[in-house]
């Protein structure tokens, strides 16, 4: 990606703090955004379900994640006009390549877990 | 990974709060941790040159940081007994298989960032 700043066209740099990257860096790595992710990535989920399979979070910011992972264009917000309209969130094609390198993440830590937990216990 | 439950043997299960993989990903994903460790996937750094690498972190959530890193295996620190003493960091082989995942991430970003700003401007 290339940021104009003054002129000069510069590469995106998640290390700036200046870079839009960034803050799309700290988007996807919010407390409940990589779990969100990796609940779509299996199939896509109604708001109540997504809350049961994500252990803990709140009612408040599992909206608030979701509002943040639609504008960034990662999720999207399917309503079906049903009496009540059903809400259905799921994966774009954008968010699923993101979500590619969030499954990685997860299985490492979840496989490598003994290795962790030794470490925690020097 | 396997967590003794009561008697039952459980798989590691990020989604799951009372899984200690959770608090690892919570370190490993924290506002800073994914900075650290990709500016350390390059090169063992002194702290003064990872605060200068990474944008906008203070010395205190800096510290904090690599101390969280390292007690869980990922980041190594080695004194060095000159006068003053040098501090250097470094991954771990550990922490060397997380920050692939993580490189992927960041570079998914910065490539995909003109997309990610065309969905947040509608």
């Amino acid at each position: 990606m290339k940021v104009s700043d003054g002129g000069t066209v510069l590469a995106a740099d998640v290390f700036s703090s200046r870079c839009p990257s960034r803050s799309v860096l700290d988007h996807v790595t919010s407390k409940w955004a990589v779990l969100v992710l990796a609940a779509l990535a299996v199939e896509p989920l109604r708001f109540s379900a997504l809350r049961r399979r994500i252990d803990g979070v709140s009612e408040k910011m599992l909206a608030q994640t979701l509002r943040t992972l639609e504008a960034d264009g990662f999720v999207d917000r399917v309503v079906t006009p049903t009496t009540p309209p059903q809400v259905t969130y799921s994966l774009t094609d954008l968010g699923r390549g993101l979500t590619g390198h969030l499954t990685g993440l997860l299985g490492f830590i979840q496989t490598r877990l003994p290795e962790i937990e030794a470490a925690r216990s020097t």
